[in-house]
């Protein structure tokens, strides 16, 4: 446990609070109570928090709460106070714990940046050697010879110099870049901020280099969707020309640069004190974002420009940090699997694994890993963004007022469902999608071509455009002045996203002759990843019939790779590594591409052999509503 | 000899048409036919030239016209036509021939940058490799491993790959970062610009990287020169703020950027083809190009901000190259003695001579080295603009109309010029007012105050502004519509002037322990070094009293040692080693500074025994001159 003692406001949250005082308390929900990762144990100043809410007491157990648990995202001030608080250590993200998996990458503390505090000999009449000989001086008797030093850290070297008497704090990065100095004692602050450029969402984090923690996470929306929400479109607009490329690069560098200072406003520093970048992402939005040509990158064979680990300076990137930062771009392992999957294989840790794993990083594009110490096969596939909620009727983002889960009672035939914050429903994320299309199949509302079954007697059925829907929420329970549905329509876009992704897993697991039941572990990562019913994904025949207990849930892994390549350097050298024992699989070039995904559009699979328990569960399910209703019918037909 | 053919058009001088063609042809004295370096021999199209000129028939011999031989500044052709001339290995700059001192430092040709012509393979779709591994693995076939890649390279990559089939001409630098890749075979051309910035004149030199010669020699003004002629005042600009340092930065990379531009027209390649660039300049001026702060350099103890030399990327300086070309710093020995002086050293090569050599580059401030193999001594003198003819009333760059030369004639007394450009003088050039002051001197016009002797009966003499005055044109024959005179200031100037660089050379010599007898070399570098008489310089009493013979002309040396860097990439280490043999000797800190400066005031030394030769002329010259005339008067007294 880390004990720590911090000043709140009134109204202020734990979570926030503990963020901003610079630790990185673990939160896989996004402080929605949900994923009770967030505990703390309030050691003293309880009486001026909130009592324990719905979510606390329905996640921390008694005994718990009587010690003084609490969950950060939940507890706020009542009043401005001093408050003890021990972070327990898997609370706390400093070993980059990924604690929805359970994972836990031990990493050594070496930035690429280490501070140095030295004293400068003044020039004299006698002595009239340059600045920067007289720096150099001092470094070279700490061992630290022949460094680079950065142009603008040269420009600023006088004055810096001057201000404290001689006293400065140099930062070096690599041990041969001399790329900051700063007056005075400043080797207790240095940052390094990490980006996940997600097609839909960028992710960012500002990491404590000095503690090797994260020191707040903040995310925004991927402006590019403006220009097309899916990769193809933006390739597609960025061929407009050299203006369409910049206008893309542009809003992706800007809206980073806003949640690099809304990281720094939180945390109190400055983005002058960002010294190292690491940015991942899949190879379009790595090619959007660099500026290089993405005209290849949809042409078959669909090469990309660069696929090795770049260290540039974020200065020509346009990135906002200290003014000769540097910035690391993770490796790219194909045109369409990009850094993201390569972070996604570091944070797991699946490259040195003697267990056979399968990766599934679900976001507009889906990349897929299959492997273990001995070798991986990836491949990506267009997915779509159906499974983050987009191209679906009622669809949306995962965020308040959306449906996230939704289960049909199998004795009532009743639709349940919850909703993110507690409020009216106003729409339905992708998860839930995925829940109510498996709850369909189960009870027999859709069968196994994704027909809705006409005449069928649930009271929740209507027609909308002349196709049939399910009602989650009816126009009475709904936020919006309509019923909230899953159509027909729906359910195809999922079949689609869903048969993408079947035939990525079945055909890597061909070519590394795999069997279902030989995978030991499952990672479902990405944001959809986090929110998903391993169940329901099965049952619809997105994943093969791997026993439930396999899956694990690792969240943003691409994110966590990108903050373990700020904290420790290794992690750099390791990417590379990897990359070289990474066989890409381009499944278009796969013969039997196009049977493998027929069959898949059908739920769970049109090859039913593949899917026993699903279908045993489906058929056991089937009968027994029939079974139950059909003496009832009878009984109605017979009065 | 080197034998060529190149075409003329009519009208076409020899000297501009052979280095547009790519042939570093020698020329000091500018094109102005003095000089005599730029012979060449005529083998077939002598009828398509004009006659031998004035200056031609003076400086060649009977014997060499009849053989064909011609001043390639003074040669014209007549008409169209295809000349065969031979280049004598002298008149090539091939390799650095510093022609006016017969000094020919043999260099290997090891540019920077290196260019590699390969064969990419294309990728197919069982083979989907980055264009840029693609591109790796061909050069590390050629041994050429693990090489960084410059980012706008990288960005164009995928492009030029495909222009012409996968075939690319790839530039690395320093056989560690791709800085250029080019479609097709490109190999025959590569191009590296070497800058001498001047306080008043900044001096260019485009050079062709595969033949190692000079291809283009272009210049211009300082454009500083609006913010004061000398270094004090732009430093005192400079300190207005940073607005103030980038307005002096960026007039001089415009400048810079102009004649690069120019030297491209006349040779007939893009900027885009210069990978490489070496920039040498006084301190300050190295230290205003670069954007670095100058406060300090006007304060005691005077530290520049950086010693050693500098790689930098070209992009950052805003120079006009291949988008990722390299910019080379040279080295500066402390804050008035800066990088030329470092490229003087290395083109005169006195490092390494064991015989004691004097080296003076006379520009705004002289700088002055002393030194053999075993040791060096460097110290800077503010001596002024007035040796290039500022703050000197009729004084003037050395131009067409300028007084270059002034002699008087002990007989007579007549005061005798010659005119640059053989049109009616407007002005006098530095070089010809020392010559000037020299004679007055030698005739008794001035005594060794530098007081112009009243009474004087020489029939030039006159009263401008209350004040005496030589006249060395009058009205009649000037192109002005006054007379051209040397006053009593402009010998006050020139007086401290030349005290400044005595003093220096003096302190220099009491600290290496050497006489003047012990000097067995004396390099006069920069402008004013190559047009000043060496006789006039030592009986004024700027040099002490070393035979003329030992006196060199060295011309651009600094200009020289930067097209050496480029040229040859040894030339770099071996500033830096230079740089640690030479001792800066600050002369403000000298105790008996302040004594040897007031007694070099008098001409040519208050210590006459000093100058015991300069002494016993001057004695002579005038009791002659008063034995010829006072017998004269007497014998008018008489009449």
């Amino acid at each position: 446990m880390r004990r720590v003692r911090i000043n709140v406001m009134e109204g202020e949250n734990l979570l926030e609070t503990l963020r901003s005082a610079g630790y990185g308390i673990v939160s896989i929900c996004g402080g929605r109570g949900l994923c009770g990762k967030c505990r703390v144990v309030v050691r003293s100043g309880m009486s001026s928090l909130t009592v324990p809410s719905t979510a606390e007491n329905a996640i921390l157990t008694e005994e718990e709460l009587n010690s003084g648990y609490r969950l950060a995202c939940q507890a706020r001030s009542t009043k401005p106070s001093v408050l003890e608080i021990d972070i327990p250590p898997e609370s706390l993200e400093v070993r980059m714990k990924l604690l929805a998996s359970g994972l836990t990458p031990t990493l050594s503390l070496k930035p690429t940046v280490r501070k140095i505090f030295v004293k400068v000999k003044p020039p004299t009449i006698r002595d009239v050697e340059s600045d920067l000989s007289r720096l150099e001086k001092v470094l070279e008797s700490k061992g630290l010879r022949r460094l680079r030093i950065g142009y603008e850290t040269l420009k600023a070297l006088p004055e810096i110099l001057r201000v404290d008497g001689w006293k400065v704090t140099v930062s070096i990065f690599r041990g041969r870049e001399i790329v900051g100095v700063e007056a005075g004692d400043r080797t207790g602050e240095c940052y390094g901020f990490a980006v996940d450029i997600g097609t839909t969402k960028i992710s960012g984090y500002l990491v404590d280099l000095v503690r090797g923690e994260v020191a707040e996470s903040v995310s925004c929306p991927n402006p590019q969707i403006r220009f097309g929400a899916d990769i193809i479109s933006r390739i597609s607009y960025a061929m407009n020309g050299v203006e369409a490329m910049d206008e893309l690069r542009r809003c992706v560098v800007d809206a980073i640069n806003m949640i690099i200072e809304k990281a720094c406003l939180k945390v109190g520093c400055s983005p002058g004190g960002i010294f190292d970048f690491a940015i991942t992402g899949n190879t379009a939005m790595h090619h959007l974002f660099l500026g290089l040509p993405t005209r290849y990158l949809s042409l078959s064979p669909y090469p990309p420009v660069s696929g090795r680990g770049l260290e540039l300076e974020a200065s020509k990137l346009g990135l906002k940090g200290a003014p000769d930062s540097k910035a690391y771009l993770f490796p790219i392992v194909a045109g369409f699997v990009g850094g993201d999957a390569v972070a996604d294989m570091i944070a797991t840790r699946i490259y040195s694994d003697r267990r056979m794993s399968l990766l599934i990083d679900i976001g507009t594009n889906a990349e897929i890993i299959l492997g273990n110490k001995d070798g991986l096969y990836a491949c990506s596939c267009a997915s779509g963004p159906a499974f983050e909620g987009a191209h679906i009727k009622h669809g949306m983002a995962a965020m308040d007022g959306a449906i996230e889960k939704i289960w049909i009672d199998t004795e009532t035939l009743q639709v349940n469902y919850k909703v993110i914050g507690g409020v009216k429903p106003v729409g339905i994320c992708g998860s839930a999608v995925v829940d109510g299309i498996a709850w369909m199949l189960r009870v027999g509302i859709i069968d196994s071509k994704g027909r809705m079954v006409k005449g069928s007697r649930m009271f929740r059925m209507k027609i909308e455009d002349g196709l049939p829907a399910m009602v989650v929420a009816s126009k009475d329970e709904a936020g919006i002045d309509r019923d909230i549905v899953i159509t027909q329509q729906d359910v195809r876009e999922i079949q689609l996203a869903k048969a993408a992704v079947y035939t990525g897993i079945s055909i890597l697991m061909r070519r590394a002759q795999v069997r279902p039941t030989d995978v030991e572990k499952v990672y479902l990562a990405g944001a959809f990843g986090t929110f998903i019913d391993p169940e329901s994904a099965r049952d619809i025949g997105m994943l093969p019939e791997i026993p439930l207990a396999r899956i694990r849930f690792v969240g943003n892994t691409a994110g966590a790779g990108a903050r373990m390549a700020l904290i420790s350097s290794h992690t750099r050298e390791l990417a590379e590594r990897i990359l070289s024992r990474v066989k890409y699989v381009e499944l278009a070039a796969d013969r039997d591409f196009q049977k493998i995904f027929v069959d898949a559009l059908e739920l769970p699979n049109r090859r039913r052999e593949l899917f026993p328990t699903v279908t045993r569960i489906i058929d056991m399910n089937i009968s027994r509503i029939r079974g139950d209703r059909e003496p009832e019918n009878r009984r109605r037909e017979q009065t």
